[in-house]
């Protein structure tokens, strides 16, 4: 699991530091608890991948990974745990289709450029108010919730607490007069959330939770009771609320499993918080202490997650990346659209891979400061 | 890969003859190919479900997939290769969402299960012609294509080419006036299919081509460009013929670059076509051979891929069942819509596989016959 701390090639046939923003780092222990369980899973004959969604193994599967993100997150019985899929993109179409009608508004609050997305997909359903917005500053910072501009009577609010091209996060769970609706994708188990002010959150689990192919929606029984009918069948929470509905995607919710009883063997959402304010404080620390690196974001909004920077000489950003990936530390490109340097430190991420990529920082500040 | 033929129970911790209608069994080597993959793939650092689906080694894994499809089926540059989610099911509204106008009328032939739920989420878009149904006859058989009563300018005509829990066939690809809609998946990449008259062909993936969690659609260019505009953009094929919009399933569309690989090394459609004709005439002729057992389908329909069949006692169809299970022949349970016995002989099951499940027929028959 480590990279030498001797400067040089990286042996990429063993792991090394993956700083991806998604899909990222998992935890190697679940990846060595998949290799064991193939091509056999537990006693049945099969693989996990190929047993029928009806069988009692994966009824057991599933009902662990549901049981341990009600723990995770201390979900009471009112909160329905769906297994989706489409990604967050999905739902940035599915939440106003259920919850927004045509002749209503629903509050949007962007700080980055998946809430530009999610505005886009909602106006295709009904209205949008944009409550605030920080792109006149390229998303370097949260609008503070005071100043959101909400419509009294919108259907929800919707936000994204992560923004995980930008690099900001909103750490104050909103309460509001409407329920709010969040994208977690890219902090969903990172931190403790308070979910009073909630109606909906959903994640794509490609960050903190699993692999590309499925996405959490956590949704709240009286929120879900609004929903618009009739709506197509796939695309209705209801649907999915009520039961099994169709073939699940079994091995990313397998891998679901495997991540969140990782998790609480972590010491759950407390104990991972420590360590990735710990991480956070480690990397911004090394950014903040020198002119050679800056960081992209206000200090107070950055998020824990996903550290956006540059380098005072942008010409030597292409270089840097190269040297970092030759020396083992793995997708640290900022997000094609805006480019410079993009760290994720997801709850999979060990403290010694940013304590070694701080190391590299340094180290590439004296031979090119 | 074998269970021993002593009758006894079968050891489960080794892979064992699944009949499972899908998730369905997978070719082994796939799966020890992923076993030895983890938890680094290929000298890139990390695992195959936690890179970039922007890095150069996933645009590889998803080009060689796209290759193998080419390749098997023949497909010029005028068909898109499609890697969604959602499964047939998400299918059933999409086809409709963006090929049936709201006062356009769509022709949909009923051979089964499936094709019901379909008609059900193409009426939420439009309007639906049922041109032909053999659900009076329990769909038993496949409503003979000169008997369709078709509409002249139906925005397209649906079929279900392998009605999987029905357990018919139809193997006469249509040519129609107007662009056909078949959901395969139950039998795709099994024979060989004569495009021409096809608009979309869509197929979830757990059956002969991967685990669940992706579902290849093919669309011809010509019937694409047809589609309604606006569309949401996640629901707009156009979005995912263009480019690759959002974050794949990787791992879903990784197994499914093995398993094509796998295929083409068997020899391909036509070889495994033979083999699968193989198995079902085989299984058949056992059904066939006495009265202790009876197929549900008329002879001329019935399925290669998904053989349903009933013991002429269906008190003894629990107790067939469960020692089928004791002896290593898993997933031979009918669906829970109708009951009985269902053998599913996708293309990974081995010929050695249904020689055991006739043998176990015919020792079953002997000893309660």
């Amino acid at each position: 699991m480590s990279t030498s701390d001797a400067a040089g090639p990286a042996d990429r046939s063993q792991r090394q530091y993956n700083f991806s923003a998604g899909p990222a780092t998992l935890p190697v222990e679940a990846l060595r608890e998949v290799k064991d369980e193939l091509p056999v899973y537990d006693h049945v004959g099969a693989s996990v991948m190929e047993i029928s969604h009806r069988s009692p193994a994966y009824d057991e599967i599933e009902a662990s990974a549901r049981e341990h993100l009600r723990a995770l997150l201390d979900l009471d019985d009112d909160w329905h745990i769906l297994f989706l899929q489409g990604g967050a993109r999905m739902q940035f179409y599915q939440v106003p289709l259920n919850f927004l009608p045509e002749d209503g508004v629903a509050d949007y609050v962007v700080s980055g450029r998946w809430g530009v997305k999610a505005v886009a997909e909602a106006e295709r359903v009904g209205g949008v108010n944009v409550a605030a917005s920080s792109e006149d500053a390229d998303f370097s910072y949260v609008p503070d919730v005071a100043e959101w501009d909400l419509t009294p009577d919108a259907s929800y609010v919707h936000i994204t607490t992560n923004e995980t091209v930008n690099g900001n996060q909103m750490t104050d769970d909103p309460v509001l007069d409407v329920p709010v609706v969040t994208d977690a994708s890219s902090e969903f188990l990172s931190r403790p959330m308070d979910l009073e002010g909630y109606g909906l959150i959903y994640a794509g689990a490609q960050k903190n939770v699993g692999p590309a192919g499925v996405t959490v929606v956590l949704v709240h029984d009286d929120f879900l009771q609004r929903r618009t009918q009739p709506l197509p069948t796939m695309l209705d929470y209801g649907t999915h609320a009520e039961r099994r509905y169709n073939t699940p995607p079994v091995f990313a919710i397998y891998m679901v499993e495997k991540v969140c009883r990782w998790l609480r063997n972590q010491g759950g959402i407390d104990a991972i918080h420590a360590i990735n304010r710990r991480k956070a404080r480690m990397l911004y620390d090394a950014i903040d202490a020198t002119d050679f690196y800056r960081g992209t974001v206000d200090p107070e909004d950055r998020s824990t997650m996903n550290a956006t920077f540059r380098l005072h000489d942008s010409d030597l950003e292409p270089v840097f990346l190269q040297k970092a990936e030759q020396e083992g530390l793995l997708g640290l490109s900022g997000h094609r659209s805006v480019g410079g340097v993009r760290a994720s430190m997801y709850n999979a991420m060990p403290e010694a891979g940013v304590r070694r990529l701080v190391q590299f920082m340094e180290e590439f500040e004296r031979t090119h400061g």
